[in-house]
């Protein structure tokens, strides 16, 4: 199936929720920014210089010598794919919104499960992405590892000994890496202990950011953790270090949930459960109210109190939820309110299949 | 089954919901204030001599003579129940909260069916009244007319060929009788028609009323509508009068929740199904939300949105959902929040029960 055949459909391999505690982590990704030698930076092309980067990363995956360690991955230029097609991207975390730009000089490289992803031409001419369910920074280190590995042996990357790989902004220069995770913070969130987390956090040398990743508000309750540090620590000391953090916190929350499940028991099953009765019944639903209400089922999940839905089903609804799925699910264009009754309508049938 | 056994449970004729255009008139009653001949009104009698009173009555009740006429009514002294149990026959619309001050000197019979009761030492010496489903201001009026017959077998009432019936208060001097509708009239609420209604239904000589009876809040879209004269007109007329006003608010709400249903249908879908989901789910209740979402729940029924649930079992919830229902049901005092769980139990199970 083409890239352009799968972007309508909401499952990626992050989404199946069965990594370890991918009750809090809901995923892990791993990032590393490359670029090729004696080429200037991506904002420096012109669309024809853009398009020979473009071909010599596409050398690089189909080569065969490589492919064990890269995989089955198939790009596509940008330019290929419609303004909805390109947004579903963006929704399934495949691609960065910043990748919409200029977009006929990007391509994105994507494997069968969609665990992995290579932007192209983004801020740097490589981005190679490996998303995981729960928290698994380690696996997705690795996978990312094999891949750049992989291209490089067709790719001449830009390296330099003394600062290691170079990359279009500064923050990026050394290991090239981003590793961050997704937690849902509710515990920490209802008990007012989350202020003093992300302070903390912050004082690591670690960022919060909301859903969406940079500049968006934290909706649902979902909080990306990543390391701001590239420069002067390996890529295992960063992955190390981001998923010791990450059980610290996972500590907090699970403990924050239990005090939360033994000192207001009835106060949290009646927040779960009216959601739960909200997500069934209502017949006009907005994004944000669903991501609320979501987080609220998935506590419930977590806490055991709701049995027979499973968090895979709220990672695939949250993404489907989206404007973009749901128009491209109607097969229209969709105003507001028709949006709102769209996402209504498939969130009771999800959960009204679910429960058979 | 005598009136302490019966108490506790939400079962009257007027719950049954089969009364003509039940789905809007909760209700119909109809009462008459009568007082003896040569005896001072109620608030002028010692205990002693309010017991005579009460003495009196109980025997014309029990006239075999005349127990055709008045069907098969029991007699209780206020003071013989317990204070959850006087608040009881409050909450089912036996008797008036006025009949709680001064208890020991009161009484009230009522029909097994409870359909009918007399409050004896009220604000008069008897007051008569029935209570019948939907729109059945003649039927109840009927009824009461063949009970006041029988009674006044045995009884001799203060009455003045100028004046009619002779009452402690003149404003029920004449006819002393009372006749009023509890209509549900959630659309023209919503469509925000309803101040014009009662605008309307003031100029004709009606009052209108929250559900619990003077100087309460409207809750759930419940309003008593009455007639505030007694003198001058017949009983079939004051009957008629209010039916036949009573008709037209009926049209005006049909019209408004089937133009509501026509303009806006996914906003009543979802407003009505978004109270159903959470009747069912909730953990914790307060009286006014359940009343609020029984309200929208109601006009779901009467949209034929939900079916499945009659409008008996909210008359039926409606009033076990007030705290001396609950108390006696847990047979325990409750704290406010203790209640809040208890009624949200209580009306989970009951709509578990009804789905069955």
């Amino acid at each position: 199936m083409s890239i352009k055949d799968k972007v309508g459909s909401a499952r990626s391999l992050w989404m199946d929720a069965d990594g370890p505690d991918a009750d809090i982590v809901v995923s892990s990704r791993v990032r590393v920014a490359r670029n090729l030698t004696a080429i200037p930076f991506p904002h420096l092309l012109d669309l024809e210089k853009s398009r020979e980067v473009t071909a010599k990363i596409r050398k690089a995956i189909e080569n065969t010598e490589a492919s064990e360690l890269i995989g089955n991955l198939e790009l596509t230029e940008l330019g290929e794919l419609t303004p909805l097609e390109r947004q579903l991207l963006v929704d399934k975390h495949l691609i960065s919104p910043d990748l919409l730009n200029d977009f006929q000089a990007k391509a994105v490289a994507i494997r069968q499960d969609e665990a992995v992803s290579v932007m192209v031409n983004e801020e740097d001419h490589l981005r190679i992405q490996c998303l995981l369910s729960g928290l698994q920074l380690k696996e997705a280190w690795e996978i990312v590892n094999k891949v750049d590995d992989g291209l490089e042996k067709t790719l001449d990357y830009a390296f330099s000994e003394k600062l290691g790989y170079l990359t279009s902004c500064p923050t990026n220069v050394g290991t090239g890496m981003r590793a961050s995770v997704m937690l849902h913070l509710t515990g920490l969130k209802i008990t007012n202990q989350i202020g003093g987390v992300f302070h903390a956090i912050g004082k690591l040398g670690l960022t919060v950011r909301g859903l969406y990743g940079e500049g968006t508000e934290a909706a649902s309750d979902l909080f990306q953790i990543s390391n701001q540090i590239t420069l002067g620590q390996s890529e295992e000391e960063l992955v190390n270090n981001l998923t010791s953090i990450t059980r610290q916190i996972l500590t907090q929350e699970r403990a924050s949930r239990k005090s939360l499940y033994i000192d207001r028991r009835e106060f949290i099953e009646d927040r779960v459960y009216r959601a739960y009765g909200i997500l069934k019944n209502a017949r006009i639903l907005t994004l944000e109210e669903a991501m609320r209400l979501f987080s609220d089922l998935r506590l419930g999940i977590g806490l055991k109190i709701i049995l027979g839905i499973h968090d895979k089903l709220l990672n695939v609804l949250m993404v489907e939820a989206s404007p973009a799925f749901l128009m491209k699910m109607a097969g229209r264009e969709l105003s507001s309110h028709q949006m709102d009754v769209y996402r209504a309508d498939l969130i009771r049938n999800e959960f009204e299949k679910a429960e058979k």
